[in-house]
């Protein structure tokens, strides 16, 4: 979440700069435009972790004939609220932005409806199919299954996806509700965070080798895993579990692209897959009710007593707005090593290189 | 979860006799039907904490007139997927019942569909409406609202309901998958076992008046509160806040009886509210197909290579299907508290005893 500081560019130059490459990579026009706004979406809500950061993987997976272009996506069964989508091995910005357009308008018609995915691959952040749904007055949902970090509780292998959940709702004057959160307690990135400052993690975010309970980041590298939302057993760490699974079920094994433990190991050969919701608030109640309820709720919440020491009671979403409006004003903060990585993709691809302006 | 050593009594005689009770405080048989079964499947579970230990609570809101009988539910709304229910006040049982029985006919002929419910009372244990699915080839989802127990991340105010979430899914030769957890980390029920035991609470499922964490069981009593799933903001228990907050959109906001911090305070002044939903898992593929997937995920979860010290990786829904096996063979123990409470209503009513051995 923490804005980089580093040298930053303007949103757009990043986009069409993905765009650019993408196109080099023989993605048609329009994918490459959905990719790159889900990616720079990422970045301007300074989740840099699934940002253009990433681009290099979706590259190397074109390049290596790994990803299907043009998205080859198939309608396997629709019925007026269920929907089942094949992504075909097409890129998972692609397959993810179409399931929840079809997600959306049937459940326009039929006040909610549900899509799942197989076939897919990384789609980026949840939240963006998640917001899709606020902007036509919908509440949205979405989530994914994803490569195994996080073992089940009592377990010391692997075997879960950290698995997000996102929702979005809209909430009239108030920005929408955004929740997207990982069902491990902590990303991957933290770890790395933590071992490359030499500070040790929190107790219950990380397991060691044996599955113990560990504050050693470096023990993670050497065979340990994240721990599931909760920690260990006597901090309800089986809850984080119960999640995880519950996201596979509707993604892997409704689908039948197959649960977590089952994925291949690379990044582009995962066989990924989503599951989308969207309920139509209006054909529950005026949407203007709905609305001044969600208004009414969220200033409550930011109104909640303070803890001792504390300044702030944040609602979900608003840490993510704050550094959207932050870098559209000032330009996407990108790290060192990622502007390093985007130099040389222009230089390979043949790509106008990004005009970069120190902070 | 823990099963009571106490006396016992067969689950038919129990259930029996909360029908007698319910129908003296002119409850109708149906009704009465639908309450026993969903407190006695609680204690048979081995979740006491929600069993018959509660019925004083519906006995005396019934007594009180605060509890609408017959059920007055009323449809508000009707899209193909997406129904709209008011409680009327009726029995939280009763109303969740019937709410889920027109969520799994919707679902049947749309392949997926939702309800959210307004104006109910406590509804019991969330797993045992998501468990009227797996019989009927479905997914089924269960949310409630609750009373605030759980302060957003930085506040010191309980705003926040424990707000379940259950999801049961069929598993073919396996029994159905169950999840159902409290988005607190740990219920009220083991702050008041430690405190009797004084025992320590683990760091991270309590704060106290401050909003601060601490191990103290007393303390929770004296101003503070259960921490949402996750705990501290260093082990992400904004998490938990924000799962606590989905289920409140979904009940509370979305069916416009108000979200928790608007609760009244009594047990049955209360307007809870709920919010179901079922996928027809055929709707998708075949369902021998989508089984065979879900007893190979349990499967290879249960085989999963164990933590050092530990015995055996649990599959969620086992504890309880295990408890209400050995509870079914020898009887529901009870609590000596409870046994006295059901022989104060079988005289105040007039109705016959329980006949209890003892263990």
């Amino acid at each position: 979440m923490a804005i980089i500081s580093g040298p930053q560019v303007a949103a757009e130059d990043l986009k069409r700069f993905v765009e650019d490459v993408l196109l080099k990579l023989d993605v048609p026009d329009d994918e490459a435009r959905i990719v790159a706004d889900v990616l720079v979406t990422a970045d301007l809500r300074g989740v840099s972790s699934h940002g253009v950061g990433r681009l290099h993987y979706y590259v190397d997976a074109l390049a290596k004939g790994l990803i299907t272009r043009p998205a080859r996506i198939t309608m396997r069964a629709e019925w007026p609220a269920l929907a089942y989508i094949d992504g075909g091995g097409s890129l998972g910005q692609v397959v993810g932005y179409r399931a929840m357009q079809k997600c959306l308008d049937m459940a326009e018609r039929a006040g909610a409806a549900c899509v799942t995915v197989a076939n897919s691959k990384h789609f980026g952040i949840a939240a963006y199919y998640a917001m899709m749904a606020p902007p036509r007055g919908m509440i949205g949902i979405s989530l994914t299954n994803s490569r195994p970090h996080v073992p089940p509780t009592f377990g010391r292998k692997a075997v879960l996806g950290t698995n997000p959940i996102a929702m979005a709702v809209p909430a009239g004057r108030e920005r929408p509700w955004v929740l997207d959160m990982a069902t491990s307690t902590i990303p991957l990135g933290k770890v790395e965070v933590a071992q490359r400052a030499g500070r040790p993690l929190p107790l219950g975010t990380a397991f060691d080798a044996d599955g113990q309970l560990t504050t050693d980041p470096s023990a993670v590298e050497r065979g340990g895993s994240l721990s599931p939302l909760g920690g260990g057993a006597e901090t309800a760490g089986y809850k984080g579990y119960g999640l995880s699974v519950l996201v596979d079920i509707l993604c892997g094994v409704l689908s039948g692209s197959g649960y977590c433990a089952l994925f291949r190991p690379g990044w582009a050969e995962s066989e990924t897959s989503h599951f989308f919701a969207a309920l139509r608030i209006d054909a529950v109640r005026p949407a203007g009710d709905f609305e001044a309820m969600m208004e009414a709720m969220i200033r409550d919440l930011r109104a909640t007593p303070k803890a001792a020491g504390q300044t702030r009671v944040l609602v979900h979403g608003e840490p993510e707005y704050e550094a959207e409006e932050a870098q559209r004003r000032n330009g996407v903060a990108l790290q060192p090593k990622v502007t390093q990585e985007l130099r040389e993709m222009a230089l390979r691809y043949g790509v106008r290189e990004l005009a970069m302006r120190d902070s």
